[in-house]
């Protein structure tokens, strides 16, 4: 009825995503600290280096082939934004790493593709991680996951990716526009935007999420296939996978409202409020979800167990008909020599009306029990 | 037995007004901070503003075309209520938004009818946004939520609602009356007042799922449909969606009791702490209804599997009484031509006292067995 | 097999106590803070008031007719109890109110038949109120609830009750007899013990409910008949009901202990604490039977289980013991010409060696599968 | 197939140990506070007293007929150690309570067996009250329970217990040799080791619920009978009673180590300590006792759908094979006039080729399904 | 179908890993305080005790008869590792206690296998007890556990492990490179490294887990078979056996972070701190384990539901059509003498006639209601 092959495909996809995780977590057993490996198992091609400076008035974007390329734009006071893509080129990233002096427990943080969304806070900058999630084109939509690194410091402010591609897009356009509120701020804002956005697109996420509920709801009263349970397992998988995301957010963010730092100003830390209180919605749109998850999850079961019902009772009605009455046929095929019945001239007609009879008082008695 | 378009049109409603809130709060991903952006499905003909000025001796309203003309009732020394409509005319809501002085993400927050109830302090006035909870009138009571915040300085009050209609009439009135407590006391009162109406609104509701539980359960009792279930369902809804909504309000109606501010005078926190023990109540009420809710859906599968078990029985009976009589029949309706039973005088009458016996035989065993 | 109408009737009982609790809160919607609105449902033929003065030496009862005749007995050293009975008669609830001088919002609370426990305290008084428990007398035994205020003043103590009938009978002859400790002691200790009565009265109800499980599990053990769960749901809504009059007052009666002020003596505190103490255990009692009640249902749901399980055994063995023998009964009732066994002199006897052989061979193996 | 009077049998008793708890809590309801009355169910032959007294040299042991016997003892310089067992004498319990000068609620709570764990301290003594617990000796081993309390002064040590036996023999002899290090030390190091040994017994009932959990496993695997959910329903029953006496001791003994008090001396509050690490440990034990018991009830349960399946199985198969071979049989054993078949010379054996055939399969579809 | 025994046998080995830890904590009951004891069940066949001295320029590894040996590495300015092993050998690891000069109550939880881990400070030394987890090498893995203690002074690392055989080869290797990182730092950098290597291995464990789910689930989609609940049960066991062993080190090595004492260094400790996030990440992934491992459970049991109601319909469409045709059938069995039917000439085709319709018309219906 299901093709199993199917359901398989699909169930290894989602396991996959969350085992994943663990093989490379291990992958450091062994090592000595500080030693920057990369975790993860996204290979891209070229590690890239962007760097856009600008203020109010004037912006400048150059690609670099190297990050001591960087140095005329660190320390001229203009804000800088330094964005360096592929944390699996290990060898470039220790070289980032050296020029802006960072920690080498910090870097090895930034290489692990499986940290925990953390924040922490050093003499002369501040380090944030956390996950940029976004949905794969395809038909069957996945949740894509990858992680994104800042060092704010109070001139400059380093963002490492994983991986080509993100959510910055509609951003980049912004700064472009003078007029716009992040070329008229300093750095700790456009750090604030590139986190807002981030955890914008979150809610592309869960909103898929609930679409998906609602569909398998509307399937679930058409009819209950096997298929369906498969699918509830599946958006588990992608709950956990958020809820993994977000939960930690709430102390990140929270920790950045909160703490008396020189490199977020008063005035951006208002805006990163307004942030962590997106967190707490997705925090109640995931608990929310879990809720109508497990709900749909047991109007499965209970929905099996009515069809199983169901079943029952035609099987119960079928038997409980027609088995006494071929009993009754059974007698009268019986070859005693001495049955008269047999030799009745209506005696066929009277087993009619026996017969008929007794269906009919059979039928009458389902259908007070409301079987029928 | 049960219209599965019925329930799928009914559970569509259901799961839309869950869903419908994720839609919304994705609209806004992309936008920049303080983007005033209506986030809501429902449309308004018009925006509308509203004002009553009053002290004990003397009241007076007037419905405004704009904003400005609001400007001789403020500040004159008397109380003044200014009541917004409309939050989906965004351009007018700026110009209320100007005139108040009110700080970009507060407006932002107006506009947003899926935002979180809460609580802020500005220098010069006290933010908190809630749900206004009703039950439709039609035949099927739904549960209608909308968006109602409110701004409150020393002398004037701003109320700014998603849509026409509320449940303030009662209130009304009672500002017409000069002997009125609220006519008497500042413009706190008046702030209070309104909060506990919308409180208590939310009563009826907790009161409508009571019945409907109780309701279900007399259900139950007659008749195990599959229409329960997806009934238990929806009130499950039901109950997230007024949690969603009274859960925060623990906390921001508490600080207002506790807050130290100007804004609040001391006879009338004690008044909001009437309102706080509510909320208390109204939490009490729907942890109570999840549990009855619960127990529900267990009563629900027991019965479900009662039933199976009655039917299972009758088929019991039926096939093991009627089996095997037939075999028996079926022996003597073999056509050897050695068989003398079939040539005894009384054999077939022996036939039938054999069918008789064991037919008793098996209906005492099954009696016995509490089986019938 | 069980009446359905019995249970209905039963179960109205329960849920109307748990919905009627609702129903009232409601009927506060729409009116001003401070109305003083009775909030239950039994009306009472009279409002009595009952004084009680007395110090060591001396004891003096008077029952009054208005609570103006209570000014002798007030403020002249001796301690003053007065008890006064009916708050649906809100007239003389209101002039008692004036008479002690109480605050609206808490004769408010007073009149207020479903306020949760909670202690409040005041410049020149304490105000508690809680829930007073009692079993029905009757052949089924129902928890009757009643909501009792107290209003403790340095000298005086005001006790108002919801209805006639109380739990204090035992207190009050001892109060008669001049050697007790409540006689020596000042009106705070008279106060305690009021209280402690009433908690103890708690007790004969979980006891009740622990005797009711207990009956319900030997059943369970005899029969598993589709009435049980009816009783299981009624003792979970007996169980919420306690546990909302029990969990509050962890906290009411908590603070008594711990509160320094000048309503409770030192000494008397030691003794609240002995009443916070069966609170606890009141709590643990009530966690535990929950534990059993839960466990108690998931055996039912497991005897429901066993039990088809059973049922299907037999049809199962009967089935396929008989089945297989009718086929060979039907093989050679076949009107075929050429079928050489009819003709065998010994064919029909061949046939029942065969019967006989293949129902033993099932019967060995139904009994090695431990299926019968 | 299980006794039913057996299982009832044994679960009264499981029952019945929870219940009686209750039924002497209530003993009490109506009583004046500081009625000194005996809680519980046990009564002792007669009350005894015995007393110890010790220091590192020389040590007397002596059974006195009256507390006033006790005199010479106290207060002499050397630790001494009175016991006393008996707690439904309550008389002689008094005059006890009065030789010690304690509070009189202090002396109720001796007397109560049904009391939680708890300490206190007083001015001139510490006090605290646990169970004792204990297996009976018989084959199907019970959980005994004794209420032991003790008073500890700096010089003296009391202790009362319930009834006669208990856990501190081992003690008693190393008390006799003056080189064990509770002859060198004092009198709280004697208090520490009673109640290590007290709790030491503890681990004795958490294992045998543990070998009993790894029995009923094994069972589960063999068979899965009707009495495994009555055995896990008792230890589940079991569970309670020990949590009830243990997780209250983490406050009690934990406040031991904790608390700044004269009767505890630095260095043995380092021994408790560790007994606060066993406790700690209890706690873990429990709580993985009670995952294990509903994992164990889970697998119950879903070995009864297992089984289930595999009945409804077999009956599917021979139902799904004879039934269509009995309708040929039946097709051919019609008596029509005309009927071409019956008189071809090999249609008998015709119709065994059909039967044979679909019978083959039927079977062959079955084993591809994995049915048999 | 399945294999008993071979399920016997898996099962009781889990069994057992958590019961003997049970049998040996009782092992100590009785005992007075102090009395170190081996608690375990693992044998050595020798007590091993090894040094290792080191700082950046040189290195000396010896190992030792007896600790008496050790003299002239301690206090020499060096670092110096003692590593022993073997904790069954009591009278060996006295006679290090006393060379260390190590409280006897620490001394008992060295030899106490079965402690929790547990971090303590003494006036000379830090102690911190935990467990080594690996994986066995055979085919099917199992958990072994192993309890590892370190005393840590300002110049010397004393760990002791309960057998041969550990996971600090690795570092070993590292400490003989004089270029490394631990030969440069103090013995606290070496201690984080031992603790570091410990808990990276557990990684090993929940990655080892993670496929084992994995695997599961993919046999789930596949075929439900009675084995996979022995599985899951068998992962529950090892779930909880690594959260006994993981949870209380948040506590432990959150400690060492936060404690300012002079045993670890400032440096140290923020070595240590990324250690702590490994733990916060261990843990959640065992609460991920446990959420997926109870999924999987259900998953299984709705799986089984699915199953029984396949079973079902093969059954319940196999007896609906066939019994009525038999019953048809029948009719034309029966022997009456005037049944005019049987002499049509084309009765019997008429009969074939009408049973094909039947059919096709039960198998339509079927198919309809998509059971086919």
């Amino acid at each position: 009825m299901t093709d199993p092959n199917n359901g398989k495909g699909r169930k290894k996809r989602f396991m996959n995503r969350l085992t994943k995780e663990h093989r490379h977590a291990t992958k450091k057993t062994g090592l000595p600290p500080g030693s920057v490996v990369y975790v993860g198992d996204k290979s891209t091609t070229e590690f890239t280096l962007e760097v856009i400076e600008y203020n109010e008035p004037e912006i400048l974007g150059q690609t670099l082939k190297s990050i001591e390329e960087c140095s005329p734009f660190i320390n001229n006071g203009r804000n800088t934004w330094v964005n360096a893509v592929g944390i699996d080129h290990i060898d470039e990233l220790k070289k980032v790493g050296n020029f802006f002096r960072l920690h080498i427990l910090l870097l090895e943080d930034i290489a692990n593709s499986q940290h925990r969304p953390k924040m922490e806070k050093f003499d002369d900058h501040l380090f944030v991680t956390l996950k940029m999630l976004s949905l794969s084109k395809g038909n069957e939509k996945e949740i894509l996951q990858e992680q994104v690194s800042f060092v704010l410091s109070s001139k400059w402010l380093l963002s490492i990716q994983e991986q080509q591609g993100d959510v910055f897009d509609a951003l980049r356009i912004r700064l472009g526009e003078p007029s716009s509120q992040v070329r008229k701020k300093e750095i700790d804002y456009l750090f604030y935007r590139l986190i807002d956005t981030i955890i914008d697109n979150y809610f592309l996420i869960t909103e898929h999420i609930s679409d998906t509920i609602e569909t398998l709801e509307e399937e679930l009263i058409v009819n209950i296939n096997n298929d369906i349970r498969w699918k509830i397992q599946a958006l588990r998988k992608d709950l956990i996978q958020i809820r993994k995301a977000v939960s930690p957010l709430r102390e990140v963010i929270g920790n950045l409202t909160k703490e008396e730092n020189a490199f977020i100003r008063k005035n951006t830390r208002r805006f990163l409020f307004d942030v962590y209180e997106h967190i707490l919605q997705l925090n109640e749109y995931i608990d929310t979800q879990r809720d109508l998850l497990s709900s749909l999850s047991e109007l499965y079961n209970s929905g099996i167990s009515n069809r199983m019902n169901q079943v029952m009772k035609v099987l119960t009605v079928m038997s409980s008909i027609f088995i006494p009455l071929t009993f009754i046929a059974g007698i009268y095929g019986m070859n005693f020599e001495n049955m008269p019945e047999l030799k009745w001239e209506y005696g066929y007609y009277g087993v009619w009306i026996i017969i008929v009879g007794m269906a009919t008082i059979m039928l009458f008695l389902f259908r007070k029990k409301k079987w029928l």
